[in-house]
């Protein structure tokens, strides 16, 4: 079978590379005229997902959204993962798992590959107890052909001071665990491998610089459109790396529904800027994934 | 209502300040002759709070354990903070969750706090998107009498490397973030606070330094046990910071059943233990919680 990184390179020359952000917040729910429960965040997804068929890559579900709403919205994160599968896209679940090494492979089981979990193709993980800790979800991707996106630069800006804080050798957090996960993936061999990074869409000129100690590995940038960056930003930031990068949209999107009509519209918008800057990306002389 | 940490103390007095890590994993399940399913990890909870019933201040479900099974094992983590309320203890769902504030907002409202949620006690986070970036998860304790604990050290030496990363100003992050937490209670008055720590029981005794920045936290310290540190350790590496702490063991227990009789004992065993050493660290001419 196809791994993770195939299949989403294959999926992004037709769809394009953009990720879309399912949400389900209490204020979003709130715009769309949804009562705050388990029904309305049945209807919300549904909407969400109707509208995302046949058009986008990965569709990626924030699990504090639906933790929100108990078991109950455990079930929903569930048939979501289930309903994306069947529309052939690549399922994200971005819970930002993290832990000690044995209960991290709870997490793994839980959230990525064929089980009794959730089934996922993709999760996040972050690396607050140290890369290594990270390494049975890690595992666990590279054998069932899943993927694991490790936070190295959050999209908010209260996040730079830890990520910034440096070891003896120099480098800081978020450059060592860059060099991690580049060494992780050197060693399962040449392709782009099953690691990620999350590196914040809204990273300027300097923070992107990091993007170059990622060679091999697909980004998920998270931070596009209500958190202030632009698809046109990151061609400036991103640079040629906009072609390993899933450029993601939650709000921006979402606050376009509740009619399907209004998300294809938004998702068709945001689409056609990251045709427009992939292909300005792909024409610079560059590395190509 | 009394918030976490007068309901602890009050527990704690009669029960000691023992905290029951409930980790369903695959190995203590199989150990247990269980089978690896939603009706397997029914029976494991079912015997561990059978034993715990009277005996335990605090119960803490390790949220990995129970994901791993999907939508099906969340629906037992509610059913197990449900009934670890009627057993008249505190539960704390231990899933050190951490993200932007707006999602850290859904995972709060999901953990803690009366609501559509779990509505447990107190839940761990995990501080890779900065200090800030927890405040919807703080203010949510603050208001709903609940904790919030903060991974500061964990009991894993792969995360030593991160925790010890250097600020500018010299700080390591884990310093860093005690102060943070040591302001945020600071600023709720002078009673315990509500936001605690998690400081590794593993911890030497440089490491357990930080715990002179924390003298208004609770601290959670898991590790106890099968993870190395024992409460005859923690005298020492703790000293009188052990009268607000609540030692963790998980495996070490948990390996005594299946029968409630063999977990009993085991948990017997523990309290013993903590007693003993909490009396000690009382006659100490130290602080006092």
């Amino acid at each position: 079978m196809a791994d993770f990184a195939e299949r989403f390179i294959r999926l992004s020359r037709v769809r394009s590379s953009l990720c879309l952000g399912l949400d389900p917040s209490a204020d979003l729910m709130e715009l769309w005229g949804l009562d705050d429960d388990a029904e309305g965040l049945k209807r919300f997804c549904g909407a969400v997902l109707d509208a995302a068929d046949g058009r986008v890559s990965v569709v990626k579900p924030q699990a504090g959204f639906f933790e929100r709403f108990g078991p109950e919205g455990m079930v929903e994160l569930g048939r979501v993962v289930d309903r994306i599968r069947a529309q052939g896209a690549l399922s994200l679940i971005d819970g930002k798992r993290g832990d000690v090494p044995g209960t991290m492979g709870g997490y793994a089981e839980a959230m990525i590959g064929a089980g009794k979990g959730f089934g996922a193709d993709a999760m996040t993980v972050a690396p607050y107890l140290g890369f290594d800790a990270l390494r049975p979800a890690l595992d666990r991707a590279a054998a069932h052909g899943a993927a694991v996106f490790v936070v190295v630069r959050s999209s908010n800006p209260d996040g730079r001071s830890l990520q910034d804080a440096r070891h003896p050798d120099g480098r800081t957090v978020a450059e060592a665990l860059a060099d991690e996960i580049s060494a992780f993936n050197a060693a399962c061999g040449p392709r782009t491998g099953a690691i990620g990074a999350v590196i914040g869409a809204t990273v300027d000129e300097a923070g992107a610089r990091i993007l170059t100690r990622l060679p091999q590995s697909l980004v998920l940038a998270p931070g596009v459109g209500a958190q202030g960056a632009s698809i046109a930003d990151m061609e400036t930031t991103f640079g040629r790396s906009l072609l390993q990068t899933l450029p993601s949209v939650s709000r921006a999107i979402l606050r376009e529904g509740p009619t399907v009509k209004g998300l294809r519209g938004a998702i068709d918008r945001f689409r056609d800027q990251v045709w427009t800057a992939c292909e300005r990306a792909a024409r610079s002389d560059l590395r190509v994934l």
